[in-house]
């Protein structure tokens, strides 16, 4: 088995464990961690995460004695490690004497020390302290042979505001437009007489006190961010690099969390991991819940193609900083590692092992609770996820092969939020994206989230919801991909404005008006509880009949080339096509002007996707079928994201019962 | 025809156009514009409102020529202009120079570069500054034959509270108060020790971390930003009056906008504008938007009396800070423009002629879109409505003339929101005023919105809603207008404080107390949803019957020399006076003691109008008849401010028939 | 007649009055004030709260004169007076030169003089300057032979961020903990290496841009400002102490209000006060408003017991603050004099005599009104109140002697709220323990309101809910009081941290777990709306049956000892206990795992008091009877909290017939 499609080969098993933070207990405890470790097939320790003020207790006084012990308990027992760089959280002493390590907020105000990620991503002194511990970690325990990645940080995230980070944009200002003319023209500064003369008189938007009135700036300031932050994670990963080069690195995301356009970390990490945290109300219909964390698993895995991803963090019970927090009922446990790797992951960790006595999160859930140790039921659930898994281990190696692809991206995100209009408050880009990812998902049908600049040409199907702004050259790919066969799905509020945030010149979607055969002349916004009608037209090459409704947004078009699929059926736009598609070349692109009801959805991409050849399944409401294949075989995981036990056929498998919160792998 | 009662004499017809920013454009696009505005029946743009930047681009480095070859473009295509100063948004090179030019917030923290109307009104520079760039304007311009007016600056409004604005507001009280005794006096500071032993120790209110407990203090401050915001206008437009004395000046006001006391710009300017971009939501039951902006249209008019005035800023199709961008449903937008002319406008304009690329209002509506030029459903519209006021020229020189008035004052606004109770959240006055206008534009009589210093003879009925503070001089010139004859409507908390808002020696009512023949006890507030039922006594002298409810506001009173017209139903102070009447020489004063709902007041305001001789129509629900009389003609104005297609007739015009948004003039 | 049970035996009646500002007035007023007091009844009047620039206009300049010549009116009109010390608004010339006294807020803002409270706690200029008019005061009338009380400050409260304060929560944390090591223990610092190595990286926890993440230096922050707070007060009370030691000293306290520990403040103070403004609705069903203010009174009551208390501050008529200003109805006014005195007060006062006529609280009501002087229904009933206070002068030395005890413990309330978890809102633990405290009252049995240090041995009956933190002792206390026949009744929530908010080794209900014989494995939170069912069991031993419902929090626990009075009757935790009762020595434990619906409350406390041997009575919902025993006296006190007319019977009393918002004393 290669390396090429693994974790990592020194373990490849599916793996199975969670962040663990000895130092907050007396080392009698240690063996018993250990020990409990084993019981519940728990075979990967996280370590570190917050360390910093134990390993460096005081400036340049380096302490490593107990995370030798630690580190040889487990190995002792059979554990692996993972091991954390700790910059998420500086010592205070460091913050003491190093003031301008602290993080500035979008009001100017440095931060005191306190709570965490509350560093300066600017900082010189900053990166020079944490490349130094993290140099110092490399160098003791790189060769270790029990350790399988580095875990860069800890959610990283946030924006700092300071001096320094507002020089640091100016450059990649510069870097990016050359002049001030480029930079005006961009960003339309004439508009409010806002036209910069000096680059020192451009500042991070964002400030209560400061501009916020220009789109492509403030989107400008969130691409630098990202870029900010991969470049402090590489200052930081450089000697684990250089000393541990065989070792992969990783780092803990936040799935669709809107601060980083993760993507850009895929060329500097080894495999994807991320936090996810559904919140449960325990018990209720939360079908849709289910689909978000779905959804969420496929982004990460999709931000590295053919490779498999970790599960970083979940809670075996609740979370701290929930709005309630509610236990997973029996069952649910397991059904959320089970859909992580049917999503692709190869392990499923928790955070955290044993739960902190104090201090922010001592109310989190853990592996080993206050209540007690292995006689709780979450120890038990726990534990017989492990043995699951370890059940689970020939899956190691084969991969999730999706046909379909859903565009999210980030920047497409921050240019509609940018926006000032058409709607004051959200805008709801991500909640778009994931119910038409829900319809695929009740449909059985895998998916891959992706976004502008990925290829398409591996997809059979790519649905782009609400696709704002769009960046050069995609237009052109789309083309190529439905000229090629391919169908294409768009929506409403696609292809407004460029990277820039300026509206296309010739208006909005541009760039996609030929391929669509349309063009858009206006958008009607409805208030909340306003809905329009739609009705299939007669002979419609989907066979789709009756009608639906749309709320929220009801783009006026005008057909060039396209055929309406669906025309509004009431107001001064009725008859007027609010679905429409167009053949070109081998291939169809499908426009629909209207935020549409999740039954259409369904009918419609089900549609879109059996037209274009991809298996579709008929499975009860709530339940879902993933798989994941290779080496010549092909596992279906069956998972029952509802709070009843159903029952179904499917050609393939034959019938399939699962209890509420059920799931199975064949 | 004079000049007295026109905008402008150079152009006797109705303005129509917009606000021009040219600048944001190559010159290619400018001829297609006056091409454009041409077939649109556009007569007049507005320009250089946010151009100071491309006028000055650096410091006192001045570029002209662009302008000038936009104002021969629109020359040679018998266009007209109006030319704005360009404070509204300082270039960046001057704020980064003169930092002390920016505004400093409540909060004591100065803003940075960046929106707009963010700048220093005390700042000695940046007067100096905004008076050399409109001395420049009106040297080159000022003569121009095609100069309509100057606008000046934009939508002039918040405060400063850095140093030199408390210094201002110091000196400011030291003029109106004299002594720091007759100031403590004033402002009842022996409360809460708050007496001033130096004018150093007083600072602007409102600031997060300062003094929010004196009324007094407060209200000052509203007069004081006021008088400054003149004062900074002043300076800006006396080189306008010096170098172009026979244009007349205008500002862009904004309704009832809180910030600013417009009745003290109305001596020096000549004719008043605002910008009314009423939120409609696309096809609901809305009238009360339509009421809403008629009443803030004669609002305006009423600043400037027997005067025209502009509709400086509409939009033809939706506003980018609007919840929901709406579309206008065709109508709309044409009844938008009548109503306006039928409350007294001779122009109506957009904000904006052509749509931006870029920067914060880039989704703004616009008469030529993103989508095209001529051939959208915006443009048409717009061109239709500017040939509609082309064919309405002859009502150049007609005036309203209304017998009505209604009393908003923004020195009552001021007290009643600084008052400490007797609700904690809105007290509602501007909505309470909306809705007695309400009830008179229902029955199609013309309004006047009046302050408590204008004179009040020229009417039969004046209506006082929540006339909570009160002005040395108000009740005297009630009284003379009550004894010759006129008729008096006030209600529940009129007359509790003075202009200091101390409360009035002798208790609430105190200077209306004879003229209305009662005095007040006490207030009992309702909570929301609880209601008091009242009952017209019998044979009252409007001949009235049955029950009302009220919320919000009880007053419980005692009759002296008035008779009770109605008497609460129920509760502890059931049969005690709601409403009552008082016969003073030949007039009558009304009192109205509880927040009525709508059936009563257009009952009881009708019946009062018709009583006084004033002219009502029984018009259909949301529609209304307005009225423009001279030259010996009275032309009416029907509108219909619903979805509805209504018929009905009138004594005078006979029948009417109207579409959905229908509007018709006669 | 001792003074050991009075507040004062120079004034061995009960006390009648309110806070009386004259220095607002010109003297012409004074006279007229004092005859107006008698004809209320009024004897005693509060002065000199806010008169501090009156009494010293500029530093070191001190004027008594009008203040002597107050005293010689209000003496020689037989009127007594309450004296208070004015530091709670400081004169202007104070704040503009010292600065420095200034408090600073969370967000290291200093504030600007305005407002009260607005001082900083921890100024030494400050303290001496209080200090100082403190002196002056007591020399002067501190011998008065009409003087009743020393009024410290005016309701002590907030606190203060700035660098004085910070220094002094340092030395404070050291006197405390000894040793960093000893504290970062405590504080469980090494979760997110928040480990600190020098004193001065403690800062006060709260503000913005600082530490939010520590609990126990929430609480300790909050037990500082407790203890800082005392320490400002002793320093104004000790010259007092030394030149009038026979007068008593009081300050008046909020209920419970969350920032001070008023526990704390008993052996500083001679008796308690506090002031109570309930916000009635007008009319409607708001029982739960007078169930509240009686808990506040017992709470106030049992800071001192054996002593009775002073209603220092109420309303008689509205508050300015109240989010709606209703009016009192008839009655009410007198039913909440009455409730006080029921409770325990010896006096009942107003905030204030005089409605000022501007400033912050000119709305507020007052005695003497706007509106006029004794011709008010307001002052009316203050008479009418009056007087009925003079005929139950006969109560004076009476007291309240309870059997059971409610535990409402600041310390608890501070780490419940600063808890990250259960629920991120409120955890409603003060409404809990209100609710609690509901069902007792409507079974009238007088319940005392006491902290989890105060002696138990008293009661027969004790119940703690959601008694999350523990302190040293309490567990051995409660066992104590159980072995020796005491009923002890606690909740789910309960026992889950130590003093320092450390989870308990050994898990939630550790130090109780023997008591209760129960273990505790997990909390399941319910979202709103959501409840689960619990049955009470055959045979339980209150003799209860039937079903209940739970929201909010279902704690799953285990019996060891105890048994099952009930058990949840759906989920997956069907069967398991709910309810608990566990016999230890001669007394029973109980445990309420889930928060229950009031009809449990009722006949679960109901049940319990009987099985306790404490008295209960059968009362129309919303009747209470209290009771004050004395001189081998009973008095009961029947009060009718609805707007209906109500008719009962007790076994002692016989017929009772009350009108809406009725009292009687019997």
């Amino acid at each position: 088995m290669s390396n090429e499609h693994l974790l990592n080969s020194r373990l490849p098993r599916l793996w199975h464990g969670g962040d663990y933070n000895p130092e907050q207990w007396p080392s009698q405890v240690w063996d018993d961690d250990v020990r409990l470790m084993q019981t519940a097939r728990c075979n990967v320790a996280t370590i570190g995460i917050f360390s910093w003020s134990k390993l460096e207790p005081s400036e340049g006084r380096f302490d490593f004695a107990w995370m030798d012990d630690v580190i040889d308990r487990l190995s002792r027992g059979d554990r692996w490690f993972i091991l954390a760089t700790p910059s998420a959280a500086p010592p205070a002493w460091l913050s003491r004497r190093y003031p301008e390590t602290l993080r500035t907020g979008a009001d100017g105000v440095r931060r005191r020390h306190g709570n965490r990620v509350n560093y300066n991503l600017a900082s010189k002194v900053y990166r020079e302290k944490t490349r130094e511990i993290a140099r110092r970690l490399s160098e003791r325990y790189g060769a270790h042979p029990r350790l399988l990645a580095w875990h860069m940080s800890n959610e990283y995230g946030g924006a700092d505001y300071g001096e320094e980070s507002a020089s640091a944009f100016r450059l990649w200002l510069q870097r990016k437009f050359g002049t001030l003319d480029a930079l005006n023209a961009a960003y339309w500064t004439t508009f409010w007489s806002h036209t910069y003369t000096d680059w020192e008189e451009i500042h991070p938007p964002g400030a209560p006190h400061g501009e916020e009135s220009i789109q492509g700036l403030t989107v400008d300031w969130q691409r630098f961010v990202t870029d900010q932050t991969i470049d402090f994670m590489l200052n930081e990963a450089a000697p684990l690099r250089e000393l541990s080069p065989e070792v992969p690195i990783t780092t803990n995301m936040m799935g669709t969390y809107p601060g980083l356009d993760y993507r850009k970390f895929a060329s500097h990490i080894d495999f994807t991991s991320w936090d996810s945290y559904p919140a449960f109300q325990g018990g209720l219909e939360e079908t849709k819940i289910w689909v978000a964390a779905a959804f969420k698993h496929d982004l990460t895995r999709s931000i590295k193609p053919k490779m498999p991803w970790l599960l970083m963090e979940s809670t075996p019970s609740s979370g701290n900083w929930y709005p309630y927090m509610a236990l997973k009922r029996p069952g649910m446990h397991r059904l959320e590692a089970v859909q992580a790797v049917a999503h692709g992951a190869d392990g499923v960790q928790y955070f955290q092992w044993r739960q902190s006595r104090g201090s922010q999160e001592q109310l989190h859930g853990a592996v080993v609770g206050h209540a007690g140790d292995e006689g709780t039921r979450v120890f038990q659930e726990v534990k017989a996820v492990g043995e699951e898994l370890e059940s689970l281990a020939h899956l190691v190696g084969t991969q999730v092969d999706a046909e379909v692809a859903i565009v999210y991206d980030w920047e497409v995100r921050w240019a509609i939020d940018a926006a000032s209009g058409p709607v004051r408050e959200s805008k709801k880009y991500e909640e778009t994206c994931i119910e038409h990812y829900r319809a695929f998902w009740q449909a059985g049908v895998p998916v891959d989230v992706i976004g502008l600049d990925d290829p398409l040409d591996r997809y059979k199907v790519v649905v782009a919801p609400m696709a704002y702004s769009l960046r050069p050259g995609f237009a052109e790919r789309v083309k190529a991909f439905v000229e090629a066969g391919g169908t294409f799905v768009t929506t409403y509020l696609t292809g407004w404005v460029d990277e820039n945030s300026l509206v296309y010149e010739g208006g909005f979607l541009s760039p996609l008006r030929e391929l669509l055969g349309i063009w858009s002349e206006e958008l009607d916004v409805l208030y909340p509880g306003h809905s329009k009608a739609s009705e299939f037209v007669d002979d419609n090459d989907l066979g789709l009949a009756g009608q639906f409704t749309a709320s929220d947004f009801c783009e006026l078009i005008h057909l060039t080339t396209a055929k309406a699929a669906a025309t509004y059926a009431e107001d001064f736009y009725e008859g007027r096509p609010s679905v429409t598609v167009n053949r070109v070349g081998d291939g169809l692109a499908y426009y629909v002007a209207s935020r549409t009801e999740p039954t259409f959805n369904d009918a419609f991409l089900t549609a879109i996707a059996q037209k274009a050849g991809v298996e579709t399944f008929l499975l009860p409401t709530g339940v879902t079928v993933q798989r994941r294949v290779g080496g010549g075989r092909e596992f279906h995981f069956f998972l029952n994201a509802t709070p009843n036990s159903v029952s179904f056929s499917t050609e393939r498998s034959g019938k399939v019962e699962l209890p509420p919160w059920g799931a199975e792998v064949r």
